[in-house]
């Protein structure tokens, strides 16, 4: 078997399998969309058929031959060549895929899949007792994984690198170390601030029918092809990837809270662009196709959620629209009232409704507690109490109940130890390219008072989406923005915005 | 290898083939509904990869060898068991689908998919000529796919036996003769009708959005179950079995045409109610589960549609909540005017928007031509020609250009010669079943004046919708109504209505 057959021969399983991939995207979709009550059994079981055959043929020995005749030939020789890249990260998945037994993944997925409605009946009562044992027995099938899959340093990292491949919790903590002592500081200015906006205006009852048109039309302003994609109203906002052309967007309105839907909204929009902005399909269903991890991914939403559509600039366009479109919710409402109220910041008990300057706080709780559970050095039964006693020290307020506390996200019940550093470490990727594509791209704020997006959805495209997976998300940053990923451009970022709304100074 | 065995491995297999099957019309249902413009290419390639795993999967020798064994076994001795329906069922499936060499069925997909494109310019040019020749290579293929599958009377059999297993063309023609001469008598006898409803009633412009809401409301009322469904809005009505607990219906609404709505929605609820009323699932995924044929799920939707939906009584229930839902719209109307103007008759040349005496006269037209192409008595170039003859001999008017005539209808372009039929058989079916059911349940139709259709529903179910496959349709009437098929229920029907509302008499 020659080195070139057995890489088209790779090519084409991996096609096929991209293909049923896709296809279960789209029955996951509905199944978030459309799916009717009663057949929500029916649906399990072809979302299971698809996964048992995208398995078998992944994990096919045939596979590892092909890839063992690639990796051993000079098709691998220009790392950054298509084969070596995809190659590459066919051997990481082919890898980890391999290592997991099946009655391992068979109970892996017994266990999560009964724990999701434990897990809901404890945050209903609000008592982290009744999830406890069920956590206890996630958090060991957690450690075997890490050990099935191995790590070189620590478990976590075994983990960690599912949803962010090549990462290393000693980097991570690095980054988030000063990150939470400015971030800290941060908020405790604004508590103090000697003013404040009023939050109050987005809290009337905006007519939902005229969010949602003015959401997707925002969407469509940024770069949203709406006829590669649809939104569709649910309880909770995501971004699905369906296939070539096809990615399409959940969120839903509020009347009496305008941010929430509008930026999710723009925040999944932010989502689905990285995905739309590859419209050259030649190397769909391969890496050199992929998005990086998921840390670049959220770089990619929080980017158009909070850089660009919290930006004054954003609303110096935008805000006329608003008021032609809500004559009455606007009424007597400055464009700097708006532009304060939109970023408002406070803390609060629950990470997904937290502001901009709090959220990563919430974030790297969740990751200390994590990786001191998946170390042995903290016990499940200890979690609330932890959780609690940090909770006040960043956050400074009391946990009222586990329900506003460490019960509040479904990703332990799934098993998902591992992905929450994903959602700081994105918001700290966003902040650094935005400081480079300001630096290549000059005036680049005031486009937006135009309307103008193009330039910047250019330079990320050019820069990070047509990488597709060519690099690790540390490498990525390093090779943009020419420096490893530090927690000063969000920190800037962050002090650029809130000295000019809350009248703070930086420093002591 | 026991026949036990063999029964056993077959039912996996085909479990199997059915979860895979159900993942496609999800797919299916998808493209119709909701998605986006361009991922029209990569959707043809989720369902072509579908497709093709359904083929090796049912083609496969093993499956061959597993029907032997269970054929020759005493699990075939009682025809109405389990094991011989569904063993029957799929031996002639596998029989139709091994026959059929592979290049031909891609010759076959190649050219149908071409021609769909080719029908719709000649359409719009109202131009025959353009699509001529491609219908003489698609009749063709129907010629060589008949003798590929096999017959015994005539080639258009084996095309026929593919909508409708077991009919027979003669038969077909027996029961269309006598249907023909009263249809064309009847349609003659309300053209000189002494009164005549306004049908502009229907003509006003009606809330859309409020003619939504009505039409799902008595979906429900007649048993459709939301929680195993939903309405959703397309430009071509259809109901979509999804799989168990999952049949949607996709229908639309024009301003100015209320009975083309609400008729359209309970036409495809009619369909709907067939699928969802077998709520055991036992045998879900196997011909016992499986519905008769398209001749007895169309005579399902003409019941709900016509019979039921068209009927005096179905209104003296619902035309209080249509005045309560429609102040405007119904303004100065009376129950007997709306009655009237909903039974409208008047020939026009479109089938799909032909009311109930004049429908059948469309389909058999067609059977007619089809019959004569596949038997080599017509050639295509003389389709327009021998079609706008029979136009003028059955409907009475003149056809003015081919896209009101031979191109109106979608079906030759997508090589469904042998489908049209069962539209016909549908409505006769219907009313024999009709006339049966009214027999077994005294005051029936005095229930649809409470608003109660549970007596009717079922019944249906009791003797067609549990009743799977387990018969072809010919015999399934005949066990139902104690007769065969005859055209004589449908015109006692029609005289029976439209007696009252055109003041015609039976008779010469």
């Amino acid at each position: 078997m020659t080195a070139q057959k057995a890489y088209k021969d790779l090519k084409n399983r991996m096609k096929e399998i991209a293909i049923l991939s896709s296809t279960g995207s789209v029955l996951h979709w509905d199944r978030e969309a459309y799916l009717p009550r009663k057949a929500d059994d029916h649906r399990a079981e072809q979302l299971a058929q698809i996964r048992r055959l995208m398995h078998e043929w992944f994990t096919d020995a045939q596979v590892g031959e092909w890839l063992a005749a690639v990796e051993g030939s000079s098709l691998m020789a220009d790392r950054e060549a298509e084969a070596a890249v995809n190659v590459r990260e066919w051997r990481r998945m082919y890898n980890e895929e391999t290592k997991l037994p099946s009655e391992f993944v068979q109970e892996f997925t017994r266990v999560t899949t009964k724990a999701t409605g434990i897990w809901a009946e404890a945050r209903r009562k609000a008592d982290f007792g009744l999830f406890g044992p069920t956590l206890e027995t996630i958090v060991d099938l957690c450690r075997r994984r890490a050990d099935y899959v191995g790590y070189t340093t620590e478990k976590y990292d075994a983990l960690l690198n599912h949803f962010e491949p090549g990462a290393r919790s000693a980097d991570v903590e690095k980054a988030f170390a000063g990150l939470r002592t400015d971030l800290v500081e941060l908020v405790g200015k604004i508590k103090d601030a000697p003013r404040k906006p009023d939050i109050g205006i987005l809290k009337r009852p905006w007519d939902v029918a005229r969010q949602r048109l003015f959401s997707e039309s925002i969407a469509a302003a940024i770069g949203y092809d709406f006829d590669s994609g649809r939104f569709d109203l649910v309880t909770h906002p995501c971004c699905n990837d369906l296939g070539p052309h096809d990615t399409r967007i959940l969120t839903r309105y509020y009347p009496g809270d305008f941010a929430e839907g509008l930026t999710s909204a723009v925040h999944e929009a932010g989502h689905a662009l990285y995905e739309m902005s590859r419209t050259d399909k030649t190397h769909w269903g391969t890496p050199m196709h992929e998005t990086a991890s998921l840390g670049i991914h959220e770089s990619q939403s929080r980017t158009w959620e909070n850089i660009v559509g919290r930006s004054r600039q954003f609303w110096v366009y935008f805000f006329p629209q608003l008021q032609r479109v809500f004559h009455q919710e606007t009424a007597g409402v400055t464009l700097d009232d708006f532009y304060g109220a939109m970023n408002w910041v406070s803390p609060s008990y629950i990470r997904v409704e937290a502001d901009e300057a709090t959220y990563c706080l919430h974030v790297m709780l969740r990751f200390e507690l994590e990786r001191a559970i998946i170390a042995g050095d903290l016990e499940a039964a200890d979690i609330p109490g932890e959780w609690n006693r940090r909770f006040k020290e960043y956050l400074g307020i009391e946990v009222d109940n586990d329900a506003n506390g460490c019960l509040q996200d479904i990703h332990w019940a799934h098993g998902a130890f591992g992905y929450f550093p994903t959602y700081a470490l994105g918001n700290l990727y966003a902040a650094q390219f935005w400081q480079k594509a300001q630096k290549d791209l000059p005036g680049l704020t005031a486009d937006f008072e135009q309307g103008k997006f193009d330039r910047l959805l250019g330079w990320l495209k050019d820069n990070i989406h047509s990488r597709g997976a060519s690099y690790f998300a540390a490498e990525l940053c390093e090779r943009v923005t020419g420096a490893p990923l530090s927690h000063k451009p969000l920190l800037d970022y962050l002090y650029d915005k809130y000295t000019e709304i809350y009248g703070i100074t930086r420093g002591k």
